[in-house]
């Protein structure tokens, strides 16, 4: 089996064949094949940037892998703030004796998925480590690419703005979770790792107004609800009901005693949009998936009735409160402790 | 002894303080600050983009640590293409247990090269993997910056130009094979890591002219000159003796087998300049470091007398060529084999 050596991160002949007959032959572009120490970009304007170092175990996963993971990420981040992505970075760190067939595999991967919003890779880096220095591959993204709406911030949540989920949640943490459950679960879940950039687009060019959106990753949901809470100063009620979870998902995390809103996402968003534009972006929304929703909305964060004497009203407001069906409610909390290591 | 856990990598709670308490902290910043999942940067006209993951072993060793090579190596990179280093972002990928103290260093280590240049770190990411999946810390540096001068490439060296030296070579490379050799060499050799921007600062406001530039690093001085000599299809004559090398570079190098020109630097810069403006070049260079030297020049590619009968001219004349002090001349190869791995 042909694997990757030391001298292949050793910077002379063996690194530069290894670039050019994988990384160039399938992140061919123009300015990648400059090969400068720095790619040159044309750029102007506002300018997103982001960065992402993916370590996920194991690599390959039901719905992905390491490569699509990577790309839709960096991708996705960039979205998320209304960018169109257009240039990335991708830089590797190999552990000696990877296998070359493996690798080539998820560079395939990433080149798909770069297709599907149209950034191209312009620049990189190979690093090879000695065996056990690294459990495997990691993989580095960092993308640039033109704000297309302006002020999609944490801080722009505002009272009476909609509540919106793309899709059913949890099913990325999922997936990583049964891969590596010894009881090697069978089931068809599959990672919601996907670009989100097509239907960003379209939500834009539909003309809504967009205050917030965030693909859930780490921390899930709730991760995302309560960021957006204490940066808006707002309070967000969500009803229980309403937020979808696959019976897969719901099941995996009865048996592990997960919350569904804690698990990580790949592909799923929550945006914050003004209610009078809550149905035109469910429109586009509906058109990716079935099941995208409106699961809550955004109260002025002044309301005191679950408070106790003891509690200071300017931070017990910025809080998500999640109703149940019944009439009950709690407050969703930052999810805290380990959940659940490398999930990308 | 504080530690760094799997949860400072959840993206919960425990990662939210890491981020505040240590990157905040040491890298503030408005734009880092806002949190957003990408940040937004005004940017115009050619920007120069670049990326690197740092794997080096030892994490501390004479002259310098990762994050201080980490921002270097980066800026760097930008200054390389006559770019002013504006904007970095920067991803950790910690193994569980790493000391917290260890982390700080190297934080504020990376917040004082910052300043060389003037870089800002602007986003980020934080990744914790289980203890034996990583070695210690690896960190990714990418980063953006505004083209100052125009040009500066690998395929824009032309017959007559003066290749410079910016100081003596191999320090990089030796400091981290001593540290790493088992009979604890005494020397007080140090690393040459450090900040480029302001010598390439100097030498654009200089006005000379500068057809290419590049930090040897992995590959050293030979893989440079190579690239170069392929890229512009030109051959480049150098002097041996005209190339400064510290007596201590020049013994390790005796002792281990190594060449000189093999081993990385990671603050020394090769330039090739138009022959009028060499001088120019050299009076700015040699403000920075007293052993700042022409090593030699670009020849047309048209020599044929190291040919053999079953060379082809036009693939054996694209060559560095090495003359030593006594006539002797042979060709400096791309360097091949493991060379020494995770010297950044």
């Amino acid at each position: 089996m042909k694997t990757v050596q030391l001298s292949h991160g050793g910077g002379g002949q063996e690194m530069n064949h290894l670039i050019k007959s994988l990384f160039f032959k399938y992140f061919e572009n123009d300015i990648l094949l400059r090969a400068e120490d720095a790619a040159v970009l044309e750029l102007n304007g506002p300018v997103a940037f982001t960065s992402d170092s993916f370590t996920v175990s194991p690599l390959f996963f039901a719905g992905g892998n390491i490569g699509k993971l990577a790309i839709a990420g960096t991708v996705n981040d960039l979205a998320m703030v209304g960018a169109k992505p257009e240039y990335l970075s991708c830089s590797f760190i190999i552990e000696e004796g990877f296998a070359f067939d493996a690798l080539e595999t998820i560079v395939k991967s990433m080149k798909a998925e770069l297709e599907k919003s149209g950034a191209k890779i312009v620049c990189g880096d190979t690093k090879v480590v000695p065996r056990g220095a690294a459990d495997g591959l990691f993989i580095n993204t960092t993308g640039v690419g033109s704000v297309m709406h302006p002020n999609i911030s944490v801080n722009q949540l505002q009272a009476g703005d909609a509540i919106l989920v793309s899709r059913d949640i949890g099913c990325h943490g999922s997936c990583i979770l049964m891969a590596r459950d010894e009881l090697r679960l069978e089931s068809e879940l599959e990672s919601d790792c996907a670009t989100l950039w097509p239907v960003v687009e379209q939500l834009i060019a539909s003309g809504v107004q967009l205050h917030a959106m965030r693909d859930a990753t780490r921390g899930g949901l709730s991760a995302v609800l309560n960021e957006w809470c204490e940066a808006s100063q707002v309070q967000i009620d969500i009803e229980e009901q309403r937020i979808p979870v696959a019976d897969a998902v719901q099941g995996l995390c009865e048996l592990y005693g997960f919350e569904p809103y804690d698990l990580a996402n790949e592909g799923t968003m929550i945006l914050a949009v003004p209610a009078k534009d809550a149905e035109a972006a469910l429109a586009v929304l509906k058109g990716f998936s079935p099941n995208a929703c409106q699961i809550g909305e955004v109260s002025v964060a002044n309301s005191t009735d679950m408070q106790t004497a003891d509690t200071k009203p300017t931070t017990s407001t910025n809080k998500v409160i999640i109703h149940n069906p019944w009439g009950g409610r709690h407050y969703l909390e930052l999810p805290q402790g380990e959940l659940l290591p490398r999930i990308c």
